[in-house]
C-alpha cells in the first residue's frame, strides 16, 4: 500500500492538453472527496474542474500532499515545475508523483524535503522480486481492458466495470497498472516501468490465484497498435491471461495520438490480432465488447457512433462515461458464461 | 564501446545444459583467437570446447578478463560462484558479465575489485537517453532474426548472415541486442534490460538512419510466442522496422523450452502473426526464409527437416550452422529486391 496522506492538492503544471492532465482528472473523478483543489502554472493550462488554489490556500484547506498529476510522453519531470514543487515542500506538503523521472532522483527536491521534514513518494516503482513470466494458468477469472491506442479510456473502463460488477454483487477487484490507477486505488503494479524481460511476470504478480468466482478487473496499458508502447501491452496481455477482454476505442480517432502517420487498424483487425496474441496464455480468451469514448460527440452522434462500432465489431458497444459500466459488466459476464 | 580486455577466460560455473552455456559458446565460436580457455566448477558442467584451465593457469597464459559466460532464466548471479569470482579478481583478472544481476551490485565483488585494483564490467546496462519509440521511418535497410522460441539460433543466424552479406560485398553492420552478441561485437543495446515503455525506442537507437544501400543485420531476442519474453520481441520488432525477417526454428521442437505446457504454433501461423505485427512500423515487412537449427539430427534427417520446413512455410529453409549464411543472404537480398 502507498503512504499517501489526503487531502490532495492536484498539481497540473502547464498541462497543454486534457490528455496530459489525465492523472489529475482520474483522481478528481474517482476520489473527489480527497481533493481540496488544483494548482496550475498558467491560466491556459488544462483544468480538472477543481477549485484553483495556491499552495498556501491548499495547506489552509487541509491539504497534506501535492500530487504531480501530469503525464508527459516518456514521463519526465519538467524543470520549470521545480520552484513550485520546492515551495510545496516548504509549505508543509508531501509530494507524490508517478512519472518515469523519480522525485527522489532530483537533488533539489531531496534537499527541500529533508529541510522541511516532508516525504517524496514515487508511485511508479516496480515491486521487488518480479520473476520471468511462467505462463502457468491461475485460478479465478480475469477481464483486461485493451485499447486501439493510448489515452482513450482503458483505466476509466476498468474502474466503471469494476464498480458495476461490484454493484451486481460480483466478487471483483480492480487491479491498477498505471500511476493514476495506483493513486486512486492505493495499490497496483506500474507496468510501464518494469524491465521488459519481466513484463509478463509483473502482470502475473498483479492478479494472483483467487477464488473460482472472483474477477480481477485489470487496467490496460498502451496498445498493441502503438509504435512506442506495444511491448508493455503484450507483456500485460500475456501475464494477465484474461478470460475476457474489452476493446477500448475513441469514436472518430483514425490515427495514433501524436503519431499522425500511424493509422489505427479497423476494429475487426484489432480484435483478431489481440485475440490471436492473447490465446498464447489463455486459449479461451475473447473480446466481449467495445468501450467507445464518445466525449467529443453530442447525444445523437454518440448513439450513432455506438451503433456503428457495434456493427463493425460484431459485438455490443457502450460508452461507460455516458452510460456507466452496467452494460459492459453484463457483456463480460455473458461472454465468460458462454465459454 | 565496451572496455573488455582480451584474452578471456570463459567462466561456465556449473552450467547444467548447453543452453545455459550459450554466451560462452558464442564467444568461443566467433572470437576463438581471444580466448585462452574455460573454467568450470564441476566436471559435469557444460563445456564450450576450450581448454579447461584454472584461474592461475589462465593468468599465466595471458588472460586479462574472466567473462561470466552463463545465461540463467532471469539472468541471476549464483551465490556459489562468488568464491571463484573473488579469486579471479585477486589473481589479477577483470570480471565481465551480462546478467540481470549486476557485478557492481555485489558488495563482495566490489570490495574484492577495489582491493585488487581490477574492473567489474556489466554488459547488460542500457544506454542513457533512450526515448519512447517514434515509429519514424529511417533510411537504410534492415533484416531482423525472429524466433519461434528462445535459444534456437537467432544470434548465430544474424552473425552468419552478416558474415555472408559482407563476403558478398554488401555494406552491412551486425547489431547486437544481447549479452553474447555485445561481447562478440563490442557494441549494442541489451534489449532485455530496457524499461518496457522504452523498448521500441531502444531498438530505434540501435539501427539509426544509414546509407540507402546499407543493411543492419539485427540480432533478435525472445519470441512473440514465449509466455515470458514476447514483450521484448515485440518492442524490438517495432523499433527495428525490418524490411526483411528470418524466422528461426529448431527442427522437432514442439513446445517452448522449459514451458512444456506451451506448444509452439506451426510455422505458417508464426509467419502470419510476426508479419501482421511487424507491419505496424514497416508496411513492407516480410519473412524471407527459415533458419532451421538441425544440430540434433544426422545429415540425412537434417536435409529432410529442411525440406519439410521449406514446404510447410512456403519459403526457403537453411541451417547456417551446417551450411553457412550464403543461402540466407541470397534469400534476404532477393526478398528485398521484390519489394
Amino acid at each position: 500500500m502507498l503512504d499517501l496522506h489526503p487531502k490532495y492538492l492536484i498539481f497540473l503544471g502547464g498541462a497543454e492538453s486534457a490528455d496530459s492532465a489525465k492523472t489529475g482528472r482520474g483522481i478528481a473523478h474517482w476520489r473527489p472527496e480527497l481533493c481540496v483543489g488544483e494548482h496550475r502554472l498558467s491560466p491556459d493550462a488544462a483544468t480538472v474542474g477543481l477549485a484553483s488554489m495556491s499552495v498556501d490556500a491548499a495547506v489552509a484547506a487541509g491539504a497534506k500532499t501535492m500530487i504531480v498529476a501530469l503525464t508527459g510522453i516518456g514521463g519526465k519531470l519538467h524543470p520549470s515545475w521545480t520552484p513550485t514543487l520546492v515551495a510545496a515542500l516548504e509549505a508543509g506538503l508531501d509530494l507524490a508523483a508517478g512519472l518515469h523521472h523519480k522525485l527522489k532522483d532530483q537533488a533539489e527536491l531531496v534537499a527541500a524535503a529533508a529541510r522541511a521534514g516532508r516525504h517524496l513518494i514515487d508511485v511508479r516503482v516496480p515491486p521487488e522480486g518480479i520473476e520471468v513470466g511462467s505462463g502457468r494458468k491461475r485460478s479465478g477469472k480475469r477481464v483486461l481492458t485493451v485499447g486501439t491506442d493510448c489515452a482513450l479510456g482503458k483505466k476509466y473502463t476498468a474502474l466503471a466495470l469494476h464498480k458495476a460488477m461490484t454493484d451486481k454483487g460480483v466478487n471483483a477487484s480492480f487491479r491498477a497498472t498505471g500511476q493514476t490507477g495506483i493513486m486512486i486505488s492505493g495499490a497496483g503494479v506500474p507496468m510501464d516501468s518494469v524491465v521488459v524481460d519481466f513484463a509478463s511476470g509483473a502482470a502475473e504478480m498483479l492478479s494472483p490465484d483467487n477464488d473460482a468466482d472472483h474477477w480481477d478487473v485489470i487496467e490496460g496499458q498502451g496498445s498493441l497498435f502503438h509504435p512506442g508502447f506495444a511491448a508493455v501491452s503484450l507483456g500485460l496481455l500475456h501475464g494477465s491471461q484474461p478470460d475476457v477482454m474489452v476493446l477500448c476505442h475513441e469514436a472518430g480517432r483514425k490515427t495514433i495520438n501524436r503519431y499522425p502517420d500511424h493509422p489505427i487498424p479497423d476494429l475487426k483487425t484489432c480484435i483478431r490480432l489481440t485475440t490471436d496474441m492473447a490465446r498464447l496464455t489463455n486459449p479461451n480468451a475473447r473480446v466481449a465488447a467495445i468501450s467507445l469514448h464518445t466525449g467529443k460527440l453530442d447525444e445523437a452522434a454518440a448513439r450513432a457512433a455506438l451503433a456503428a462500432a457495434s456493427a463493425e465489431a460484431g459485438l455490443p458497444a457502450f460508452d461507460p462515461i455516458r452510460d456507466g459500466g452496467a452494460g459492459l459488466a453484463d457483456a463480460v459476464l455473458a461472454a465468460e458464461a458462454r465459454s
